[in-house]
C-alpha cells in the first residue's frame, strides 16, 4: 500500500486521496504566488500558519452552524477535509474597496461600502480568472439559478461572521476569496480555506496590511504579518 | 435667436437642444471609430444610412409597442428624440458568441448560445466601459435593484422582437447593444441607436458580417454593408 494519491496541486496546497473515499488530505505548502503564479517564492512557515488559521476559523464556522469541509487538522501543516466537487467559481466579497475593484471603477482603496459587494471569477488560470455575471455562470453550467441564489446567500453569511469575528481581534475585513463545493446528493458547501492569503485584512488601528497584500506589493515579510493573525485568533479562541 | 445648443456630442453623433425641452435633435455623423475612439475615420453616407436604419426600427417598435425615445426623422441625418436622462449602462445581449464574450471565456465566434446572454458595460470612456456586475450598478447608483430588473426585462423583449425582425430579412442577430433613458417621473425608456454600428448581423446565408464589424476588421468599406441593411428593411417595410 502507497501513501495517498495527489489528486490536486494548487498554488499554495496539495489535495491527496485518504483511505476514506469521503475524506481528503490537505498538505498546506511554504509558497506565495502572485499575478497568477507568474511569481511565485518559497516562504517557510506559511504552510502551518494557514493551516492552523483556516482550521480555527472553519472551526467557529462549524460551531456558528455554518456549513463548510473541514473535519479536523492532523498536523502542523495539514488537516482532514470532506471531499467535494469543486465549483469553479472564485467568490469575491467586498466590504471596503480595494485591489481589481478600485482599478476597474477608479475608486480609490480604503473607502467603505455602502453594503457588500459580491463578484463571481470563473476560475479558470488558462482565460486568468475572468469576472463573470450569473447569467455566464448559467451558459457555463457552473451553477444553476437556484445554486447561484444558495451561494451568494451563503457568500453573504459568510461575510456577516467574518466580519465580526474580524472585528472582535482588532482587524477590518477589507474582501475576501472563498470557493464552494457539491457532495454527491448535490448539497453546496464552503470548502477550500479562509486564510491571509485570501482575505484582504487589514488592522484596525494602523490600517497596516496583515494578508497578502504584503507579499503582493513587496511591503516586508508575510510570514510575522500572517503569525499576527494567528495569535490574535488564538488570544480570542484560548 | 441662434441655432439650438449642442448638448452633447458622441462617437456616431451629436444631441441639440430644441425649442421643446422635452424634445432633442439628433444629428448622425460621417463618423466610425473603433478601440474606444482611437481609431477613427469619416465615412461619407454612413450617417443618412443610420438615421434611417435607426428611424424604421424604432417606428416598428412602436408599432410593437416597445416604447422608445424615438419620435420621427426630420432630415436625411437627423431625428427628433424625447430628451431623457441617460442611464450610464450599455446593456448587451447576446444570442451567439462573438467579440469579448469570445475572448473573455475563449469562445469560438459563431456558437448558438443555449439562452440570450446579459451583460452589463459601465459607460465610462476613462474606465474603457468596464463589465459589472448588478451589484456594482447598485453600488454605482446607476439603478437601483426595481430598475434593473425593468431594464433587463426590457432588453430581452428588445432582442425578441429584433431577433424576428431580422429573421424575416435574413440577417442573424449575433449580439447588440442598447442604452436606457428616464423620464423627469423615472419611467426608464429605450434610447439612442439601433445600427449596424450597435448590433452585430450576418447574412444568414453566407455568415458575412453587415455591421460594424467590416470596418473593426478591416474587411471591407462599410456603406454598401449598412446600405444592404436598409435595403432589406425597406423591402420588408415599403
Amino acid at each position: 500500500m502507497g501513501k495517498s494519491n495527489l489528486l490536486y496541486e494548487g498554488k499554495a496546497k496539495r489535495l491527496f486521496e485518504t483511505e476514506d473515499p469521503q475524506v481528503l488530505r490537505v498538505v498546506y505548502l511554504d509558497q506565495a504566488t502572485a499575478l497568477n503564479g507568474v511569481r511565485k517564492d518559497m516562504i517557510q512557515g506559511k504552510a502551518e500558519l494557514n493551516n492552523q488559521i483556516t482550521a480555527i476559523i472553519f472551526e467557529y464556522f462549524n460551531q456558528k452552524g455554518l456549513l463548510n469541509h473541514f473535519i479536523k487538522k492532523i498536523s502542523k501543516d495539514e488537516q482532514l477535509v470532506e471531499s467535494l466537487k469543486i465549483i469553479p467559481l472564485e467568490v469575491v466579497i467586498r466590504n471596503v474597496s480595494a485591489g481589481s475593484f478600485s482599478k476597474r471603477l477608479s475608486i480609490s482603496e480604503g473607502q467603505q461600502l455602502e453594503f457588500p459587494i459580491l463578484e463571481f471569477y470563473y476560475k479558470d488560470d488558462h482565460l486568468d480568472d475572468p469576472m463573470i455575471n450569473d447569467d455566464h455562470v448559467k451558459f457555463l453550467k457552473i451553477a444553476t439559478e437556484e445554486e447561484i441564489a444558495t451561494i451568494k446567500h451563503e457568500a453573504h453569511k459568510v461575510n456577516r461572521v467574518l466580519l465580526d469575528l474580524f472585528k472582535q481581534i482588532g482587524i477590518r475585513l477589507i474582501d475576501f476569496k472563498i470557493e464552494f463545493g457539491r457532495r454527491p446528493d448535490g448539497t453546496i458547501l464552503l470548502a477550500d480555506e479562509i486564510t491571509p492569503d485570501t482575505c484582504r485584512l487589514w488592522d484596525e488601528k494602523t490600517s497596516s496590511h496583515l494578508d497578502k497584500d504584503v507579499y503582493r506589493k513587496n511591503l516586508g515579510e508575510i510570514v510575522p504579518v500572517y503569525q499576527e493573525v494567528l495569535d490574535r485568533l488564538k488570544q480570542k479562541f484560548n
